[in-house]
């Protein structure tokens, strides 16, 4: 079991006639992943709701918010118990096998044209054994034939551009990743967190954007663009592509800051203080 | 209420090894459609499985086909009792107060890209009087400004293509109805029947695809095409897109005819015949 | 008779190993542009060289840049002789009778996808009176449905990006413009100048795109983005889009700044200052 | 030498009211292609003109046809005198010092999107050793990894569709590795001939379109589809995509049949026959 402590503060300058706003920023309940404490504080006194979606867990808060400044500030603790499995252990699902759930991630989405590179897929992924190890290694040359650079893609950026392009951040890697899966039938989807263990020198702790792949039975995570430490990753959303699992969806005009970002391992309710590490066991959190 | 029979009868020949399916076929259960008899046959003695999908209601038949013919046959009787509303009593939901459920239907799809038509919506139907009206100004602008004709569009043309090609068939209109919804924070969504009413010049019955937006307190019926009448359509499917419902998804090597169907007005349980027509109130079968 | 002074001064910091450069920054000589002066001072020492491309009359400069910084100064004093038309009197060509240097402008190019604008520019203007009007009737349309935005585009934005997006550039208006003509089989042409005339509110005077399309027996000026004063224009490169006139194409590792440009019409031979103006004529340069 | 007759009958069923052509089929005159004899046969008695393009040398035959039907034959008897090169004596040029006639092949065109591919063509390609075998090197590297294939595209597919569809016709093909051969600064251009040699399971002998290279002093041929003999190749139109060099270009209401085209080595004049094969060396015609 792991704990992670995390906190996030967002800013924004909120201007006439105010905005409504849809945050996806709370840590998703799961079998595996515990929200042993949070809070939320709001700088504006407005009413403000929080659903749960009952299909993906992710977890919608949603307010209107007056002309002025907005801070939302959210901080948790959270218990991990990964599910750890050995790679060679774990196989594809025919798809008349899928359950009902997995099916949707099969299909095309905005950033993911998985219908565009069946072909391809097929031709770099087809003939390898199937199995943890074919999703690897598309993870593998996602990041291979991918630079990660700042400021190299923007809000309309998908699959095919990063393909074209060679070129992202942590959400074009993923977006690639989960295309050319869907392409070769194997069910995946963009999940968003706090990017654990990134190196500093690519700037400040942010948010995340990684994917899992259903196999064997149930969802395992990746990390193609290879920044972070997945054992260390506390599921926030989770969705079709980026269009689904924005942080923050804006309906009005506003101004914003970087947000401002921590997470760390502390001691859990034992006392005992386990690190995350890059591990080569495949991990769920799901 | 209208009662309506309908008939459809799919034919393929699989080639080695097999071949799986998943259909979407069978007319959705809702509060006003009511499916009070049906039949499904298959040509082959293999087993199959009929789920319901609890966020879309949408019904998946998954089977997995030997190789030789395969016929599908489905009918069914279903009574709609549609709710009329007048167009200008029905008001557009502020994003902060849409239902959960509604919500992601106003996020980019593979064939939407509303993201990108964010500014073309808003000086098209940004000053129009928000409400039913302006979601019908929508629907008749794409009506005008596309030409319905066959074989000018295929799986991988989306809204922005329809927008510039200026051509299509019923998906093609109803994704490019659904990215301007969307563009400016209306609920939309795809959603598939039969073409009831069609111009027999256009070809056989055969499937259809149109759109629902949110608007009220309900799901709204629009038919961009502008080819059918939409009293007369029975639910088969509704997702984001048409990636999520193609009334049959093949995995494996197939060949396939033209579907075969037919759907017809029929006496209702009192005896009387209530024939679909053009109508100028709001209809919704949600 | 107008006679305009320009000057304009490009830096460049060219880091390790060097850079190759060629410009086309040079007035164009025509039979009514004539350069009266002009010079051209680079503050590097290296080899230059000048050529006329024969079929655009395009004006290329090319040098190796040794590593540190560049200045490349030039300033010209030209005199403009402009052929003035009546709009009414000038009719479309048919493309039987095009001129062969013109026929290469009716074809599709990088950043103009006349060929997939066919149906729409046919829909749009497909019934209008043929002639001079109905290409001014194509600006018009770009201009009224496109806002002039900075930052809005990019090098890759092509005319059907525009189209979509409703923003841009002059840049990208003269794509926009292009391709809609040439789908109807009119010869349209990218051409590059000053802003002589812009509002100071868009910024300091740059470099400035705008068309010319083949009417009656030459090459008419339109501006689409509207911003400029067409009679000032002073010709440097003409292509068939953005692809083939950049100002600088640059061949290696550098830095730069904005360009600082100056244009303003001074006396003639004759002593007389005439001030370009916004005209109902048609104008013609080439 | 090798002496080439080839002969093509072209069909049309001209609509009302008529219809002009604009047609590229004439053998072009090159120091190292001859073109020792030629008949045009036109069975509709209207005027007709074929101008020589001094850039391209490519020949256009314009003519305005009538109601009716329409046959354009045309037969030739082509010299070709090769210029050998050894592979490894050809060197890339340097930008500096193309000569201004091969500049305008290095930028992006309508279908060879090579300004989006800078990075991918680097990553690839960038630390290949400099020269023929870098270019051969794209060319294996397309054919690679594309499969031919009829019917897989259309006329507005271009080298990044190809890029990832991973299937097309000589056409694509040919788009593909002059998009990527700009995207190093290495001069390309789109070239048409007869696929002599293609094997006839691929189909009837038909147009081709192939590459040709600026390298060391002049251009080299190479096909990347892979499909026909490049000693075989008559020049018909080279320009910089498939935009330029359409053997019909149509401007009316016409249905066309599959072109039926001969092509042989015959005995030159000195009552050899000498049969084109396929060399290890450089080739260039022009």
């Amino acid at each position: 079991m792991i704990r992670l402590k995390l906190a996030l503060e967002l800013d924004y300058e909120v201007f006439d006639p105010g905005c409504d706003f849809i945050f996806n920023i709370h840590a998703a309940h799961t079998d595996r992943q515990r929200v042993v404490g949070e809070e939320l504080t709001l700088s504006q006194k407005v009413p403000s709701t929080l659903e749960t979606d009952p299909a993906t867990r992710n977890r919608y808060l949603r307010l209107s918010a007056l002309p002025g400044p907005l801070r939302v500030a959210y901080s948790a603790t959270v218990d991990l118990t990964h599910h750890f499995a050995q790679p060679d252990q774990i196989a594809e699902v025919p798809v008349a096998q899928l359950p009902a759930q997995a099916l949707s991630y099969i299909y095309p989405s905005r950033y993911c044209q998985s219908d565009r590179l069946l072909k391809l897929a097929m031709r770099e992924f087809g003939r390898q054994w199937h199995g943890y190890a074919r999703v690897q290694g598309i993870r593998d040359w996602v990041l291979r034939r991918t630079t990660f650079l700042q400021n190299t893609s923007n809000a309309t950026t998908s699959a095919i551009d990063t393909l074209i392009d060679t070129v992202g951040v942590c959400r074009d890697f993923a977006h690639l990743m989960i295309a050319l899966c869907r392409a070769i039938n194997i069910p995946a989807r963009f999940t968003t967190g706090i990017d654990y263990g990134a190196d500093p020198a690519l700037g400040p702790t942010d948010f995340h954007a990684y994917v899992e792949a259903y196999l064997g039975d149930r969802w395992y995570m990746f990390d193609p663009s290879g920044t972070a430490i997945p054992m260390g990753f506390v599921r926030l959303g989770t969705g079709r592509d980026a269009a689904d699992v924005a942080f923050a969806t804006i309906f009005g005009p506003v101004s914003s800051q970087a947000p401002r970002i921590t997470i760390e391992a502390i001691p859990g309710a034992d006392g005992r203080l386990v690190m995350p590490y890059h591990c080569a066991e495949a991990l769920s959190t799901d």
